[in-house]
C-alpha cells in the first residue's frame, strides 16, 4: 500500500539528487517543507526555475554573469588589474578568492580539470582562450589557482607548457592547501596566505 | 561587488531555508545544480511547486493523502482493524510505522504534541476528534506511539485523562535500549525504564 501521498514521494525523490543528500535527509527537508508554510516550498522552487535561464558566462573570463551581460565585472572593472590572472577550475572558485579580498587581478575560468579518468582533456578546458588572452592582454602573470590534486597539478603543469614561449610569469597558490582539501572548502585565511605566498613554478 | 549572478544568489538563499542547511551547504546544492542539467533543478522546482497542491488530510485520522481523497486507505482497507489506533504526533511518523511491517491497525495523527514553550496547547491537536472516534468506532485500544520526550509523555498523559471515562485499552510503545545501541552509551532513564519493563526470556 502506497502510504505517502504521490506529490510527496516525488518531492522526496528530486531532492535526493542533491549531492550528500540521501532518501532520510531528503525526507526531512520534504516533511519540512510540507509543514511550513507553502511559499517556502514555492521560493524554492521558484529560484530553482530561474537558476539556468538567469545565468551566462563571461566571454573572457568564462566565470558566471548575469544574463545579458556579456563581460565580468571582475573583468571590466578598471580598479581589476587585467594583467594579472588567476586560473581556477570552477566559477565558483572565483567566488572563494573574492571572499579573501587579496586578490585585485582578474580571473580565468577553466571549466573544470584536466582528469583522464573522467574523461576530460585539456582540449574541454578554456585554455586556448587562456593562451589567446595572455597575449592580447599582455598578461604579466597568471596564478595558477587550481585544487592540490592530482588533477589539479596535472592541469598547471599542462597550462605551464602552452605558456612555455610566451613572456608571462607563472606562480601558483602557496603550499598552504591541505593536499585533498578542495579549494571551495578551504577557510578565508588559509585561502588568502595561500594567495599571498603563491610560488614561482 | 556582486561576484555571484543574482540567480545563483537567491537559490543559494532559499535553499537556506531547508533545516539544518546552513550557507556553505546551500551553496553546494546551487553549484552542483548550476553545473548539472538544468532539468535536475527544474525537476525539483516543478515537483515542490505541486507538492502542498497534491496532498490533502485524511478526515478521519488526518494522515496524508492524496488530493481528492476524503479518507486514508490506511483507514479504509478492510484488512486494517479499525478498533485499534496508533496516535502519533506527525503525519511522517505513520510511515515509520508502516515500514515495520508490525502494524494492522489504522492511524490517528494529532498535527503536534503538547508544547507550553512552544505555545502549543492540547486544543490545538485533534483530540477531540481522537475521542470521538474511539466512541464511534467502538474502538478497543489506543496505543500512544508518541516521542519518549517530556512533550510526548504530556501528550500522552492528557489523552489519558480525557479517555478516562470510556472502556478503551490505553497503551503505549515500549521504553527500552534500542536495537544495536551498547549498554555503557544508554542514557540512565532510558536504561531504568528497560529494568522497570524487562520481559520474560
Amino acid at each position: 500500500m502506497q502510504v505517502l501521498p504521490k506529490a510527496l514521494v516525488e518531492v522526496i525523490e528530486a531532492l535526493g539528487d542533491l549531492p550528500g543528500v540521501g532518501p532520510r535527509t531528503a525526507e526531512r527537508y520534504a516533511y519540512y517543507l510540507l509543514k511550513a508554510e507553502p511559499s517556502v516550498a514555492e521560493r524554492i522552487a521558484q529560484k530553482l526555475s530561474s537558476l539556468h535561464s538567469g545565468i551566462e558566462r563571461c566571454q573572457k573570463t568564462f566565470a558566471l554573469v548575469e544574463k545579458g551581460q556579456t563581460l565580468s565585472p571582475l573583468y571590466t572593472d578598471p580598479s581589476r588589474d587585467k594583467k594579472i590572472v588567476a586560473v581556477v577550475a570552477e566559477s565558483f572558485d572565483v567566488a572563494a578568492i573574492e571572499k579573501t579580498g587579496h586578490f585585485r587581478g582578474t580571473y580565468h575560468v577553466l571549466g573544470g580539470l584536466v582528469s583522464p579518468i573522467d574523461g576530460i582533456g585539456p582540449e574541454q578546458l578554456h585554455i586556448t582562450e587562456l593562451v589567446k588572452r595572455v597575449r592580447e592582454d599582455k598578461v604579466k602573470e597568471i596564478i595558477l589557482a587550481t585544487n592540490a590534486s592530482v588533477e589539479g597539478e596535472s592541469t598547471a603543469l599542462y597550462i605551464q607548457q602552452q605558456m612555455g614561449h610566451q613572456k608571462v610569469k607563472i606562480t601558483r597558490l602557496a603550499r598552504g592547501l591541505s593536499v585533498g582539501v578542495d579549494l571551495e572548502y578551504a577557510d578565508q585565511i588559509t585561502l588568502g596566505r595561500a594567495l599571498e605566498g603563491r610560488t614561482l613554478l
